[in-house]
Order: structure tokens, then sequence, then C-alpha cells
């Protein structure tokens, strides 16, 4: 074009929400490995196991019988109920299919939350380190994530006392994940009720991310519906179900959100993935469910094995992780700068983990996360490796 | 609980955005099929066709091999590089598949472009009548459309003249589809070209909604790109490619947004459905293009059917509908609630149409949208039974 155009710039808030920094390992990850370097791949935050087969075949037979068109923006009745009767079973909760809407991924139950609660201005209190994108749904929506500094004292949770202490005059609310990314730190009954007991005496609203229950390894993870039915949960068929690129989550609502929420999801999605849905619904098969808890003893031993093992390679994990896949570490006697220690470790040894500053703040350059989301020979590979150079 | 918690309201937004009124008559439809009514279905915005098959294969192929992991937050290479091929052989457009993002659906790409342009107190120019969710989409990142109203003088379409008329001091752009929901109707390169020159002389930006392109039955609908390489287009997979249920789109975008685009998609989306990736990949074969073209050649044949069977019924249709798979009918002469009338002609005679409310306020209460999206002998039966009621 020959005239002078200059478009106006991007909005301000693109300049507030960052980038995965870890995408710059995997890139680089996928250049070492081109050329011929051995990559233990720890970096990721999805399951190294393919879709269970019978979900699998559902979705394929889904599409056989022609489920390839739009369905209900809240989801196909059939999975709600599923849900539904999967709260029954797993926690003696009577969630109505009505409060359960299907999403596209958790992603997609963090837009509907967000659109629906937060006006400009209002801030909502998170855990710093944390899910990255939390703030950035608050932001995009014009809201702010009011990050409180968590730590080891705390098992990196919120508290009653921490919401207490954080609270501000445009806070509406507080936000956890029970277990947690990147701690796998969970939340006891007792701690969700005091947190929603304090969030309640300021009519605010709690959520609670439980994308990795299922993912427990020490005790049943409690859900904060068992002691607040008003909570608002955020849930995914990602993480125990292993469907990541499938693209579906579901969020659980007070009653009196639910019509606002469909009709966003009207406006905002349409329709999720429908021959996805079909396929989660395999999901709850006994079949599948020995699959699930198979791979979750893995996980479980893969824990067992690297949590020991990465505080003998002189890294401090002060705080058990009770579920997820992760290990959140402190590294602050090796490096004040994740990203770059990231970057060598995957450079020189061949190991590639998650810099700290992905998840916040609050000493973030002091700390990596570990995933262990591959075989345990490959676990013990990436141990010997760190071990020649830290020791 | 036994507290006196009173949560604060929602979001105000949510009072701004409207559901779709067509769910009430798609539900009702529903309860007469069940009670054994045959309804005759004009309502979708979706194709009646299933899937072309060899997508389906495609997709059941790619699940087979274990395609279920996520992938790429900008879509996997090898469909950015399909469909930059796809511009050059479709419009001998030269587009870096580095400037085309995949999407969860166009309604992904909506969110995208509304997150990286608006601002608050941002305002877009929108035709009325036009795709209700755009203005919905500036409404949650608390931006606002600027409905200009059109009539059949304006063949329902912005012009240079109409967005000169109506930029206010706090205009960043404007938006146009061609061709048009609800009307059909399509802009010409000349008239692309026009408004380009008269937002870009305004350094505004141009959004273009082409996801009716290729259902086009008179004359080749021009890419906006043709004539602006600054312009975004949203575009989808579920219209002429028939993939509605899998929620599938893209953008096409300047180069310097691609950057922030994609940190944006990390965080909004992470990851596109994949094996709907690999499965969309199948659409640009011959076989599978041969499908779809005959498929175009139903709808224009329905089209050419029912455009002047509407009219005889005495329905006003001033311009013709160039494509997508839609017949905008001023239905002043029968009514003045829209969506009365189309309750009623569902109850009393089986017909389901989307009330002209769906799509903004200009005369929105003397307007119906029929859908072709069903066969030529439901059409005619369709027709045949309105005929009875409104002559």
């Amino acid at each position: 074009m020959t005239d002078s155009y200059k478009p106006r710039g991007f909005a301000q808030r693109v300049d507030e929400i960052e980038p995965f920094r870890v995408v710059e390992v995997l890139a680089r990850a996928t250049e070492l490995a081109a050329a011929g370097r051995d990559i233990v791949h720890m970096a990721a935050g999805e399951p190294d196991f393919p879709t269970a087969a019978p979900i699998v075949e559902a979705g394929r037979a889904a599409l056989a019988r022609g489920a390839t068109y739009y369905s209900q923006a809240a989801g196909i009745p059939e999975l709600r109920e599923a849900l539904s009767c999967f709260y029954a079973d797993e926690y003696g909760l009577d969630i109505a299919p009505s409060r359960i809407m299907v999403t596209p991924g958790a992603s997609g139950a963090l837009l509907l939350v967000a659109a629906l609660l937060v006006n400009p201005g209002d801030g909502l209190l998170l855990t710093d380190p944390g899910y990255p994108c939390n703030r950035h749904f608050l932001r995009l929506v014009e809201g702010r994530g009011q990050l409180v500094p968590v730590g080891a004292a705390d098992n990196y949770q919120l508290s009653a006392e921490l919401v207490a202490a954080n609270w501000q005059a445009n806070t509406i609310g507080a936000m956890v994940a029970s277990p947690a990314n990147p701690t796998g730190t969970a939340l006891s009954r007792e701690e969700l009720a005091a947190l929603s007991r304090e969030v309640r005496s300021r009519n605010g609203y709690l959520l609670v991310d439980e994308i990795y229950h299922g993912l427990g390894y020490d005790a049943p993870t409690p859900s904060v519906l068992e002691v607040d039915p008003d909570a608002f949960v955020i849930n995914s068929f990602s993480k125990y179900f292993g469907m990541t690129g499938w693209r579906l989550g579901w969020l659980v609502a007070p009653e009196a959100a639910v019509t606002e929420m469909e009709k966003l999801a009207q406006n905002l999605f349409i329709s999720m993935s429908t021959m996805a849905q079909y396929a989660a619904l395999a999901g709850f098969e006994p079949a599948t469910r020995e699959i699930l808890e198979q791979r979750r003893d893995l996980f479980r031993q893969r824990r067992d094995y690297l949590l020991p093992a990465v505080q003998e390679l002189g890294f401090t994990v002060p705080c058990k992780p009770q579920g997820a896949f992760y290990i959140y570490a402190d590294a602050s006697r090796f490096t004040s700068d994740s990203q770059k220690f990231c970057m060598q470790l995957l450079e020189e040894h061949g190991v590639a983990l998650t810099p700290g500053v992905d998840f916040g703040h609050h000493r973030a350059n002091e700390h990596l996360r570990f995933s262990y989301t591959t075989s345990m020979d490959r676990l013990e590979l990436a141990v010997a490796r760190l071990a020649r150079v830290l020791a």
C-alpha cells in the first residue's frame, strides 16, 4: 500500500499479558532433538500417556455415527448428567446437572467466570506462584489478579488469614487451586472451609481450580463443594482423564449463575467439540477408570522416586507435593535467573524444565518446576545427568 | 449454609450481552418434535450435511495414531501451511503461514482480535443487522459495538460513506462480513477497497468476517486481503468445510500482530483440538473439495428455489442474497414482533425460523431469517405450509 497508514497501537492489556517462558525452552528442545540430541522432557503440563483407548474409541465411534454438528452451549445433557453422577460417586455430593457447564477446556471455564464476575478494576486474590493464565483472564476483562506471595510456611496456598490480610477495597473474591500447579500442594477440607467462611463473610466469590483432582497421591483431595455450595469450581478432562488435545473442561456454578453463564457460552463458544464430549462419556466407564487409576499409581511412583532425588541434587522442596505431576523446587543454591538456568540445563545436559518465572514473581527466579510426565527410566536419566553437573 | 452470605452481583457486562432468542424457538421445536409434530428446521446456522467423509476419516485416523495431545497455540504447522496454499490457489494471494493463526472456531478468532485491539471505551463500527456475537466480544473486553443501521439501499453493508458518517472520536475501526449473516449480501473488490481506504485514512483497523467464503453463488467472493494486506480476516472451517462441531477457525493478521496474538492464544486457549486440525487438513484434498463443491451447488439450488418462493409468500427481500445460506426477509406485512411471529409459525405451522431480533435492533422486529439448511423437499413443505397461513 502506498498510503501513510499507521495503525493505532494494540490494546494496553497486551503489554500486561505475559508469554509462557517455557515456550523458549520447548522450542530450543525441539531444535536440539532435531539435531540429534537426546532430551529428557520434564517441562510439559500434560500427561505423557496418550488418551486411554476406550475414550479414543468412543471418539472414533462418535465421528463414525456423524456427531459432527454443533451441540448445546452448556454441553450435551448426557455429559452433564455423567458429571453429576461423578460428583455423587466420588464425593458423595448432590450436584444437579443444570449446575454443571461443559467448557472448551478449563481455559473456557476461566473465561466464563471472569466474564461473569469481574467488572473493570475488580481484583481477585491469587497465589504467587500459581497458574499464570488466571491473572491474564482477569486482565482480559479489565480486572486484576491480586497476587499474594506464598511460600513454604503457607504450604504455597492461600489461607483465611492471608485472605483477610490481603483483601482490598476492590477485591471481589479469592481463587485457589488444589492440588496446585506448580507446587502440587493441596487444601484440606478444614482449610477450604476456613477459606470459604472468610470469603463469605466479605460477600466475595470463592473460585477453586480442581483440575488436578483425581491425581492426589496421599489422601483423597476434597472438593470445595463439600463445604461451600456457592463456590465456583473449575475442572478439566485434560489431566486425570488424560484428554489434553480434545479441549474439554467443566465448571460447577451456583444455580443462580447458570442462566447467565449459558448466555455467555452461547456468545463466546457457540458449542464445544461435540465428538470430544461423546468421547469423554467413556471416561466414566469402569474399564477406563481402571486405566486411569493405574496411571495415577505410576504418577505416584514417579513422585516417590523424584522428590527425594531432586532434594538429593541440592534443590529444596519444603512442602511435599500431594498431587498433580509437578515438583516446585527451590534452586536458589544454583541460580537467581530461572530462565537462564533452564536454558543452560537444556543446552548442556539435555534436561527440559520449566522456569519459575512462568508462575509469578515471588522468588520466581529461584525456582524451577519439574514435571514427572515421562517414564521412570527417563526420570532416572535426567537425575543422573543433573547429578553430574550440580554435585 | 447458615451464614448471611449475599454475594455481590454479576459483572455489568452480563446485562448487556443478549441471549440468542432463537434458542427459545429451538427448544420449543424440540418439544413439539418430541410430541410427534413434524417440524421443518430453517433456523440453524450450520449446514445440514454431516462433515464430509474424508475429513471424518482423517479425524478418526488421527485419533487412532494418538493425536490426543496439546498442539501449538497458533495451530499445527501443517494446517497453517495448507491454509497459506489455499490463499494462493483460491485467491492468488501470498499469505505467509506465520500470518495465519488457527483458532477454536471463528469465535476464538473474534476473542483474539478483541483482546488484541480493543481498549475499554473503544468502539468498532458494525452493521445492524449483523452477527450478534461481534458486539458481545467487544463488550467482553469493555469496548462497544457501534451499530450502524443498514438497509436495502446499503445492500445491508457498511460503505466508505457510512464509515465516514458514523466514525466517532472513540472509533478504532470497522468490521464487515462478506457474505454476511443474516443477509447473504457480499462486498465487491471495489467496495472492500473503498472501505479499506476510508478506514486506513483514519489509521483504524479493518476486520472482515469471511466465514461464508466458498459459499458464494453468483460470483467468486473477493477477500479483503486482495486489497488490504493489513486487514484482519476471520474465517472458519464450520461453513464451507462443514465442520461446525469440531470448533476450528482461523485468523489472518498483519505480521506485526502475530507475536502478540500467539501470546494471547497461549493464555486463552493453550491449544486447539489437535485431531480436529489433522482432520481439517483433509478438507483441502481434491476428493473432499469435490464433495464441498457439490454441496455448494445444492445450496445454490435451494436459494434459487427459496428466494422467489419467500417473495411470493409476501415477504420482501430487496437485496438478492449472494452467499451463505440465509434469506433475511422483511416481514413487516405480517408482524411487528418477530420473536412472537416465529413462535407462532412454529407452534401453528411447524416451521422453525430465526427472529430478526437476534441480529440487532434496526427494524429487527419486522424481519425473519430463513436458513436453507434443509433439503429441497423440506423447503417446499415449509413454503406450502406458510402459503396456507400467509396467503
